[in-house]
């Protein structure tokens, strides 16, 4: 029963041509170094486990089974949870009708949906130089051409590169963008930039889709409104509880159009059948308690703690010419180091010499353009404040090391 | 903030070419009509919530939760369930090792991911001229041509199409069949049928994607391996615990070559990151336990008994000529009638008259095929034996009055 047999082919059929697309990189193979249990991690990008509503999630799911058999069902979306989703979009400044909000299990599987949607083989997708991984992968199938603009890692996707994209004979069919709490730079959108990305993406006829995974976690006493809430047409929005509940519960949703509700119905049924409607009941009960503002209440403080205890730590420990940004929102931070430094080679001397994590910010580079070799993303919402202190220490004397070497 | 504008052409984006073949038919309107709770339904193909282990289910919920935060976590599989899916295949007569299981949100997912995975775009596909509407939703995307074969009720695909389809120039890319308790006809393929069905694939050299979520529930004394068992490299195999634990677990997996499995893990990444573990945790306490190999003895038992009584209400209500084969594993029975009789006027009926649903056998006709005009499906897991032997006794007399028509 062996797979390999005598011929010079090999038994069983070939996988599709877009999959010669996948690559592990060498970068991941190290990253898999990073789960070692002496390792101090800043590389993932988890929520923090100690501070899910665990007490809350377990009661919720037994009495809910107790109470009501469909609980383990097969089931419609939870029309509870639907307006609970236009009411906390109203946070990010965005009116929505419960008609446009699609429930999905979790934004990434929103992401999945709407590239399949939207795009026709070969499509041009606009992404910024150093993009989150995840959507990169839901491309891949489409063997989409990506079309790179710059990002600033305050101040997010480049407007005048933008701007000239829109305007070329090369015009992408998506634009792919996180208006808060970027992942990898923590770059947030200002407000008059968010304005004018709507604009052009309106006179140019051009979707964006608007990846909100971490605008609900902002640490700003004044919130910035989404992109979606600029525009109803040409903006796109995924939002999750996968941060600010618990990722396990795999809900998150999309808001769309209502002419997408029929394909985007069906794709999803193709996809998975349904999102379990557990995870669905567990969330509205949680809200019908009125528990989720103050949780959310409560993680903001813990992860702005997290955050300013970061940025502390770097700057007591990094060296001269190191340059971050404080993000306003979201679970990172973008660090560039001087002199040039290769932060692939870093990872490789700090797992070794250190057991301390991080992920190089030439990982995140798309296609075509050239990688942030001497940039480093350092996650702050997973670890406590004193393992990030102890975490950065560490890393700062990896660097010192390397830039001897 | 309207969806609509001044212009001619709609505001927004318009969505990609493949979903112009996503139709909602008169007949799936109907449907919706079967969800009146005055309406006796066998129309779904949903398992009965009444048989849910749900005391063990809440229980292990809330303990998992509370042993360990991990479990509301993102998380990798769970080897603990791998190997349990490696000891139940044997039950199918399948020998596959751990590095072979790879575990999806249900059977569902795993058909998504595997069409995505094997098919360029345009790629023909060889169907039952029944055939499972979800699959045929999940080629949507991909364009494929359907390349359609006979099937039997009672013995499934038919095998003189299948090897001359085959050896054809117009050979397809993929065959898709269910080989136990096949939904919608209920068929099952014999034995030596199987050998041949491997043969042919193996000749060809075209992989047979094999949908087993039924196979575990099997009426039978005597099991029959699945077709897996006769072939590891041409033979893809899907299974699910949604029909023996629950659907809200989404739990299923695909037994596949282990050169598939970097592909597989990105595409699933970028579809939903991960499942959720909490429900892999769930199903292997529940293994651990003990309790699933009883659980599925009950389970075996209560469906053999509510498709007994479904058959034996036929017997006594059905007109004279009405045809229909014994399942001996899943969820449905199949149905023709004599005369000609239209079985999408009879549902109207059915519904108008005696609040009594079905499917009508035209709803699985695949392209190219002359809908089963006569024919309809009957499901028997969702309701218990006095509720099916009524439904039967409705569908005769609106079967009795459409025939006077």
């Amino acid at each position: 029963m062996s797979e390999s047999n005598a011929s010079n082919t090999p038994a069983g059929p070939p996988l599709a041509a877009w999959t010669t697309r996948i690559q592990r990189s060498t970068l991941e193979e190290m990253l898999v170094e990073t789960a070692r249990p002496e390792v101090l991690s800043l590389a993932l990008g988890l929520p923090a486990a100690e501070l899910f509503p665990r007490e809350a999630m377990g009661r919720a799911l037994a009495e809910l089974i107790a109470d009501d058999p469909r609980a383990l069902q097969y089931g419609p979306p939870r029309d509870d949870l639907r307006r609970f989703v236009v009411e906390l979009m109203r946070e990010r400044g965005v009116e929505c009708r419960i008609e446009q909000v699609f429930l999905t299990a979790g934004a990434q599987q929103g992401m999945s949906l709407l590239a399949r949607l939207l795009l026709e083989p070969d499509a041009p997708v606009l992404l910024e130089a150093q993009c989150y991984t995840g959507f990169q992968q839901a491309l891949a199938p489409h063997t989409a051409r990506i079309l790179p603009v710059g990002s600033d890692p305050s101040t997010g996707i480049d407007l005048e590169q933008l701007e000239a994209r829109l305007r070329s004979a090369d015009r992408p069919a998506l634009v792919y963008t996180m208006s808060d709490g970027s992942n990898p730079t923590g770059a947030s959108i200002p407000l008059a930039a968010r304005q004018r990305v709507v604009e052009l993406a309106r006179t140019f006829r051009v979707p964006i889709l608007e990846d909100d995974a971490y605008g609900l976690l902002s640490y700003d006493a004044r919130q910035v409104p989404a992109l979606r809430a600029f525009d109803p047409d040409w903006v796109i929005h995924l939002g999750s509880f996968s941060k600010t509940l618990a990722p396990a519960l795999r809900t998150g949703w999309v808001i769309v159009p209502e002419r997408f509700a029929a394909a985007l119905g069906s794709l999803k049924e193709s996809s998975d059948i349904n999102t379990a409607t557990l995870g669905q009941r567990v969330v509205a009960r949680f809200v019908a308690q009125g528990s989720f503002q103050p949780h959310l209440a409560q993680l903001r403080a813990a992860y702005r703690e997290r955050r300013d205890a970061l940025l502390d730590a770097l700057r007591a420990h990094f060296p001269a010419g190191a340059v971050w940004t404080t993000p306003r929102a979201g679970f990172f931070v973008w660090v560039s180091l001087p002199g040039g430094l290769d932060t692939v080679a870093l990872l490789g001397r700090a797992l070794r010499e250190e057991n301390v994590a991080f992920v190089p910010g030439s990982a995140f580079a798309v296609p075509g353009v050239t990688p942030a070799r001497s940039a480093l993303r350092l996650n702050f919402s997973f670890s406590p404040p004193e393992v990030l202190r102890e975490a950065i220490a560490r890393l700062a004397r990896a660097i010192a090391r390397e830039e001897r070497a």
